[in-house]
C-alpha cells in the first residue's frame, strides 16, 4: 500500500508517519519510484505499536526508538530482547548516598529482593532504572512516615509475581521469537495503565463501601 | 522555623518553596515581620507531600494543586475527598465514538465493571478520566490483536481489589479525617511506581526462569 493508505488504515497522519520514518521508529518502505514507496502489513503493525507506546505508554520518541532497537538487536539473546521494554521505565532520581530516607529505601529493596529470591548480582555499580524508581518511591514514603517496610511491600511483590506469570503466558502464546518480543513490549507497556486504572476504580469502590 | 530552615530540612530550594507558595501548593507561613514568615511542622509535611506528587508521581503542578484543593475542600464528603487523587490520573484520549477498537474497549470495560459489581451509574455522559485511560489502553490492545477480553482483565481486576483493601486498611490507620485524606493521596500516587517497578522486576525474573 502507499503512504496515504497506510495513514488511513492506521489513523496516523502522513506527516507523523514521515516523522517516524526519519526517526527510525518505522522501517523504510520498499522504494517503487524516486518519490514513492510501498508499505505492507508489517508497517501497519509497527505503526500501531509505536503509536501505542507513545500515546498510551506516554513514552518519549527517543525512548520508543531505544526500545524498538533493543527488541530488534539480534546480537542480544532472547531473554535480553524480551527485557527491552523494562529499560524504558522512567528512572527515579539518582539515589543520593547521603540521604537517610534513600538509604533506608535501598536497604528495604535489597532485603525484599533477597526474601523473594529475586536478588541477582548486577555487574554494574549503579542500580538499574527500574530499581532507582522503586528506591525513589519508597524513600518518599519513608520521608512522609507511611508504612513501606519489607512486610508491607511483600504482598505487592507477590501480586506482581502472579501478574508476571500471566503476562509471560500471553507472551509464550506467540509462535515466533519476533512475535514474542513484540508481545513483551506491548503487553508490558499497555497493561500498566490497565492495572493502574483498575486499582483506582477498586479504590473508589472500596472507599464507597467503607465511608458512604 | 524560617524559610532557610524549611528549605534545609525538606531538601527543597528556597526558590522552589517560594514558587509553591505563589502557586498555592503550600499554605502561607505566619507573618512575623514585613519580610519574614514562620513555618511549622505542617508546612514541612505538606512540602514533602507536594514534592512526592510532583517528583515521584510525575504530576504537573496544576494537577497537584487541584488534588490538594479537593483534599482540603470541606464542602465535599469524606469519600469524595478521599477520591481526590483518583481524578488526577492522566486521562486517556477522548474516546472516538466512530472507532471500532474504542467501541469494543468500552463494551469490554462495561461488562467487566458489571461482572465485578463495580458498575455505578454515572450522572455524566462523559466517562471519568480513569475510565478513559482504561478504554484507551484496551483499545490499543484490541488494535494490536492482543488478548484483552473480560476474562483476561478479570484477574487483573481481582488483584486490584486485593490492593485496594490493603491500601484502605493503611488509610484507616490514620486517626484523623485530614490524616486519612493525606494518606489516600500519598499512598495512591506513591504506590503506583512501587507496583509498576515490582511488576517489571517480576517480569525479568520470570523471563530469566523461562528463557535462560
Amino acid at each position: 500500500m502507499r503512504l496515504a493508505e497506510l495513514s488511513e488504515r492506521s489513523g496516523v497522519s502522513t506527516a507523523t508517519i514521515k516523522y517516524y520514518l526519519r526517526e527510525e521508529l518505522l522501517q523504510p518502505g520498499r522504494r517503487v519510484s524516486a518519490t514513492q514507496a510501498e508499505y505492507g502489513e508489517d508497517h501497519l503493525r509497527r505503526l500501531r505499536l509505536v503509536r501505542a507506546l507513545i500515546q498510551i505508554g506516554r513514552m518519549p520518541v527517543a525512548t520508543a526508538r531505544e526500545v524498538i532497537a533493543a527488541a530488534e538487536d539480534e546480537s542480544l539473546d532472547h531473554h535480553m530482547r524480551l527485557g527491552a521494554a523494562t529499560q524504558a521505565l522512567p528512572a527515579g532520581p539518582e539515589p543520593d548516598a547521603g540521604d537517610p530516607a534513600t538509604e533506608t529505601a535501598r536497604r528495604t529493596m535489597e532485603t525484599l529482593l533477597e526474601r523473594l529470591g529475586w536478588y541477582r548480582e548486577s555487574d554494574e555499580d549503579e542500580p538499574a532504572p527500574v530499581r532507582r524508581t522503586l528506591i525513589a518511591a519508597v524513600a518518599a514514603l519513608v520521608r512522609l512516615g507511611y508504612p513501606c517496610g519489607v512486610e508491607h511491600l511483600l504482598p505487592y511483590a507477590r501480586l506482581a509475581e502472579q501478574l508476571a506469570v500471566a503476562d509471560l503466558d500471553l507472551v509464550e502464546r506467540e509462535p515466533t521469537p519476533e512475535g514474542q518480543i513484540e508481545a513483551a513490549v506491548a503487553l508490558t507497556v499497555l497493561y500498566e495503565p490497565v492495572l493502574l486504572s483498575l486499582r483506582r476504580l477498586a479504590h473508589a469502590e472500596e472507599s464507597a463501601r467503607r465511608f458512604t
